[in-house]
């Protein structure tokens, strides 16, 4: 079973629009740095289980059939924006797992087509997608928003975005079932929460290292990365290692 | 001047996910007859005046400084997606102007970004971009919608989606003021008109042909196509010639 990240980036993208940071130049002259928006996807046996959907390419990357159900962390748009051309296939019929959001996305709920969207996840009622257990987190975000554990064969992976911090149930319940691998929303380079306005709904890069200490996660894959954040780790590279890096868009885990 | 049609499909796009149909199996086949949503942009000296926004690749198509202004026909999802990306830009401030539309899409309005949404367009009350001559004519959907007429040095190019029909007022508006080029939507092959549930968004065939004699246009393109129509289109080569045809994705126009 492999876990491939799709996007890595933000809203924003990378490059950015307009931008002429050292990073966002650097995506602009090398494609290999581009950062699409962040999502990503669980392929088992030609099947394949989608993680948001938000991928330019998405319908030619997944052939009708291919996708076996799609799980939603949350219904801002830069995490569902592909739905909307996704439900006006036919002959198909796609279930669509996510957190409890009665507003959703504009239009989505009202016109589905072949999207069936399915009764609202709740936070630690695990569920399954084939063999793999999914075990929904509920995150810190401005929307209702759910990070999922995937499980299988008592290895785990975690996929938390978007997200500032983590309450304190849900770094309990990681202490008690630490992960292999926390892919995480990582937008900002350190930020000084001593002073000024704070970001509310992402993870700083000294926030998401501390995670990973209190969650006991074996790796930690930072996503859903900002171009302040990039430009920041081409200038501090001793600040990741191995066990500690920038997730790149495409990549991916065996497990 | 030129005028490019980028893209020339519904929200379904061609090939329709999912659809064995002979238009999208041909789609899929040759991808020189797939369709994209609907969109165009006008380009004058290295300037671009968008007319609407949903590219798959609308960022790099139009690098930071080259967009001049957006004009949107409506605010379903299918003729805004790209806006979402965007507005996340830097440095830059891009007026958008369109129909008036208190609700928008989704949280566009809330969270502008780059865009600068203008005050509301009237129908019939021009403005101009550089030398052109811009005349909003209200269509007829179930969102309010602005099809624009592009006038210069007295020549006429008319750009009408999402419409069934044109009203009263608008076919005699063109009769009197005849366009060179009519681009209009057109989604499906003939509908009986006489029996069973109308297409009540968008054109089909026999209609658009019909609004070509009464508003006396020189040529007529279709755009908004939708796949059913294309196969028809297949099997009815003689329907169309040089002065009735689908449009290309693409295509250009001089004026």
């Amino acid at each position: 079973m492999k876990f491939t990240v799709i996007g890595t980036g933000n809203a924003r993208l990378l490059p950015v629009y307009g931008c002429q940071c050292i990073a966002c130049e650097r995506a602009r002259e090398n494609p290999a740095f581009r950062r699409r928006k962040t999502s990503a996807y669980i392929s088992d046996q030609g099947r394949n289980l989608l993680i948001d959907a938000n991928a330019e390419d998405l319908l030619l990357r997944f052939p009708a059939g291919s996708i076996d159900s799609v799980v939603l962390t949350h219904y801002h748009m830069d995490h569902v924006q592909s739905l909307f051309d996704l439900r006006w296939g036919v002959n198909l019929s796609i279930p669509v797992f996510g957190p409890d959001d009665p507003v959703g996305c504009d239009d989505l709920f009202k016109h589905p087509g072949i999207l069936e969207f399915k009764s609202a996840r709740q936070p630690f009622e695990t569920f399954y997608w084939r063999d793999i257990c999914l075990t929904p987190l509920p995150l810190i975000h401005s929307k209702p928003c759910l990070g999922y554990v995937f499980e299988r064969q008592g290895k785990r992976i975690a996929y938390l975005t978007d997200t500032v911090d983590l309450s304190t149930e849900v770094k309990q319940w990681l202490a008690e079932n630490p992960v292999e691998l926390m892919l995480i929303d990582c937008s900002f380079p350190p930020v000084d929460r001593t002073v000024g306005e704070q970001p509310s709904n992402h993870n700083d890069v000294v926030l998401a290292r501390s995670l990973k200490e209190s969650c006991r996660s074996n790796k930690m894959g930072l996503i859903h990365i900002g171009h302040d954040l990039e430009s920041w780790a081409m200038a501090n590279p001793q600040a990741f290692d191995d066990d500690f890096f920038l997730v790149s868009d495409g990549q991916e885990f065996n497990f």
